[in-house]
Formats: C-alpha cells, structure tokens, sequence
C-alpha cells in the first residue's frame, strides 16, 4: 500500500513540476517545442542530476517509457487548458509543493539504499526536489528562484532533517514518508502564505 | 563502407560545430582561450551528456585524443581564416545541419545499442544533436536559439520518429542511416530557407 | 608526507573556493540559503563533474561528510566575518590561486591514475580547477569569468602541459606536484598583478 502512495505522488509530482515548467516556458514566449522541452527538464531534471551524481545510470527516465509519456500527456494538457488552470494557480502550487515533497523523500529513500550518510541522504533529497526547479530557472535565463525568493530548499533540509531524527526515534516506519512529504509541503505552503523570507546578508564595501 | 561514411560524417560533424562555436563566442567577444573552449563544448556537448545519461563512462570524447585535436585546428583554422569563412556562412550553415543529422543517427543508434526503447532513443539522438548548442548559449548568457527561433530539435525528433517507422516497414538497414541523416538536414535547411516557424502560446493573463 | 601536503592544500582549496562563493553569493543579494548553495558548489563543482566525466561514481564528496561540513564550516565563518574578510581580498585572492592549482594537479593525478593520455589529464585537471567558477556564475546569471577576463584556465592547461613534460625528463616525483602547484599559482598571481590578457578577436563583419 505504501508503495502504492508513493507512485501515486510521483504520478502527481511529475505532473505539476511539468505543468510548472509550460507556465514558466510561455511566460518566457517560448514556442510549442521550448515550452514541452522545459516542462520535461523541470519534470526530471532532479532525479536525473541525483542519478548521475551517484552513478545509478542509465537515469531512470530513460528505463521505461511510461515517465516522458505522462510528461507529454500533462504539457499538452496544460497547453490546452491553460487558461483554466491560468485560474487555479493555487491548486498548481499546491501540487507543486506536493512534488517537492515526494521527490525529497524519494531522494532520501534512495541514498539510504546505496548506504549514503545522512547529511548526503538529505543533499541528495534536496538535489532530487529542486533541481528541475533551477535548471529550468537557467535554461529561461534567470537566475534560478531558489536563490532568490522563497523558502523552497529549505523545506526539502528540514524535511530531511526530521526524517532522520524521526529516524533515530523508531518512528513508524509506515508512517516515516507521509509525514516527511506532509512536512515539506507543509513549510513551502506556510512559506509563502506568511511570506517567511530567508535573510540576506548585505555588505555595502562588497557592493560595486 | 558505411562505417568510414559515418567516420567521414562524425569528422565533419565535429569540425563545423568546433566552428559554429567559434563564431558565437567571436561574437559575444571572448578572448581567443575562451574561444576555444566553446568551440570544444559545442563539439562535445551532446555526445558528452548523453554518455554521462546512459552511463557510458568516461565519456566518448576522454577515451582517444584525436576528437580534442580536431577541435583545436578546427577552431584555429576558424580563427585564422575567419574573414574568408565569416562569408561563407550559407556553407557553415550547411555543414552544421548535417552534423545535426550524423549526431541525431549516432545517439539514435547508440541507444539501440544500449537496449533503450524507441522513444527514449529518439530522446538521446536528440540530447546527442542538440546539447552542444544549448550549452554552448547557456555559456554565453543567451536564452538558448533551440527555444527561440528555428525548427532545430524538431528536426531531430522528427528524423528518430522516421528511422522507426522504416525500421519497422523492414527498410534497407544499409540506406537508413543516411536516409535519417539527410532528412534531419533537409527538414533543416528547409525550415531557415522557407522561414518555417514553430507556433508560440500567448497567454494574455499568464503575461507580467 | 607528501599525502598530508595534499590534504592540506586540499583542505585549503575547498576552503577558499567557498568562500569565494560566499563572496560572489553575497554581492549578487542571494539569501542566506542561496549563498551556502554557491559556496558548496563552486567548491566541489569542479571535481563532481570530473567524476561524472570519468565515472568514478558516487562522485567523491558524496562518499564522507567531511568535505560539506568543512564547505559548510568555511561559508558560516566567511558569511560571519565577512567585513574582515572583505578587507583582505589579496589573501584571498592568494588562497583562491593555491586552490587553483591544487585542484590542477588532482585531477591530472586522477586522469593518470585512470589511465587516460596526457592531453585528457589537462582537460581533466583544467575541468577540476576551473569549473566551479563556471557553474557558480552561470547560476548567477553572469558571463563566466573564466570567459572574459582572466589568465586562468590558461595557468592549468600551462601547468598541465609543464607537468608532462618533466615527467618526461624524469623530474624528482615527489616534487613534481609541488611544483606544478607553485607554477599555476604563480601564472595566475603575475597574470592578475600585471594585467596579462589574453587576446580577443575581433571580426567587423561578425559583429550586429
């Protein structure tokens, strides 16, 4: 059943970070064939860099074919209907932190199998959960969103912190992932309707 | 003999990229160490990605010397006969739009190789035919041309769509390759000769 | 005693890359998370993509905490005195260069130990040296340095090919990374105190 969850919320998490990236790609202009392009690099972009950073290659995008297809079905989707869900922003960034939340546990989940510690099971999940995110962000010619705006990374260390310590507290292990998802997505989601802002640091002798 | 074609076309392949590259970083006016450098990445960029994707490591071009080499005069004799070559650009054009073929064919067949399924094939041809330019305008602060202006990726994709429905229909496996090759070149040429443009999505509400 | 030099320097290096993402981080306005996610890449940014090059995966500081708490450790201490650290640019500068060439004769030692041929163990040691900087100013948005304005990718490739050469004449080995280090570090603190440039090219015709 477990397993059943989770495919469910990589189904639902590859979606929105697809339908993320056609948002971005048509507010940059892109053409039809740039907009599917992003939303497939923001869709895999994380579980790709995790993969090849480990070495658990080919990426697992490339095993089966089922992945890019329900990227293309969502883009297209979210091509046509874009006005509609242009509407629903909200719903968007809710499965969007939802996404971010699965991917961090997947991350985390899959260095722990290949016997990573765990600050490196945490950067791993991060990696998994933001990566699309910011290459995207590169690709479009900004500089990426995590780096600017919002507690974003941070929610995928603090879910990953409090995996582990939940971890070492014998915590249900049936349970372990749900919580860790609900706390992701709990913190992006407060984030951002609180407006909470990391601090930056400000030097005016560095500044030109 | 098709195998020295294929060298012959790979040769090509890598010197008019290593030009292209050239050119772009000319423009963006580099001095000549960072030209040469985004000659080489060009002529890498693609071949390197997907072997790092797939897992083919160390990637093909660390493996013998002779593909650094022949960036280095390549991109040297871009350099020094740049006047001449700068107005030959239709003849430029025309070698890199069948070096985007003769890649597109080498990754496709390369993921054959590697048991992938078809469409993850065409997806590798791709990435192998495409990546050197992205990477090389991400480098030089461009929105990458792919995304912007012309049929490029398309035609990659639509050639790997073709060589499986050939495959498919028993086509002569000795004229595939070649077959391939020049329509991914022809649908190029023609695109830029005929002004063929992908349709962009506007969105008024989604635009700042 | 030649190991725990290394270590040393090593330990050096991905200090002073850190930091000098910090700085970077700091006069882009980054918040606080973004500027610790500059400094960690730019300091392991040039030996991940080494080993995902080469394939020696995971990629090495994935494989102990030590290397991202010590990036983690250097990032807060910069973060903290920054206004005394601001005031020494030059040390900086100087422990930057060392890191420079450290990174340089690792990675040449790696493409040796791999088995690759001398022009690979340059680009391989090159790649080690210099690509955090690119990576960290890509994600800033910025033309790489390494592009524009400085010897310094240059003082790896020339160290590199020094390097080789008194392996051929059977120079003492156990000074040879040493040296290699001293001539990097060296190349690139008179290039920058003496305004080397690399020559640009420049073509009327190419330029809108």
């Amino acid at each position: 059943m477990k397993e059943e969850l989770l495919s469910l919320i990589d189904i639902l998490g590859t979606i929105t970070f697809a339908i993320s990236g056609v948002f971005a790609a048509i507010q940059k202009k892109l053409d039809l064939f740039g907009i599917l392009i992003i939303a497939f690099i923001t869709a895999i972009g994380g579980g790709t860099l995790r993969d090849m950073l480990i070495g658990d290659l080919p990426v697992s995008w490339m095993r089966s074919v089922t992945t890019p297809l329900l990227i293309l079905v969502s883009a297209v989707a979210a091509i046509l209907f874009r006005k509609i869900i242009g509407n629903f922003q909200q719903t968007l960034f809710v499965f969007d932190s939802l996404g971010l939340g699965f991917f961090t546990v997947l991350g985390i989940q899959k260095g722990i199998t290949f016997g990573f510690s765990p600050g490196i099971c945490i950067a791993i999940g991060t990696i998994s959960g933001c990566f699309g995110g910011v290459i995207r962000d590169i690709l479009l010619n900004n500089i990426p969103l995590i780096f600017r705006k919002e507690v974003y990374a941070t929610a995928c260390i603090l879910g990953g912190l409090i995996y582990f310590l939940l971890l070492k507290l014998d915590f249900n292990k049936n349970w372990l992932d749900v919580v860790i998802m609900a706390i992701v997505f709990l913190v992006r989601i407060l984030a951002v309707r609180f407006k909470w802002r990391i601090p930056g640091i400000y030097n005016d002798k560095m500044e030109m």
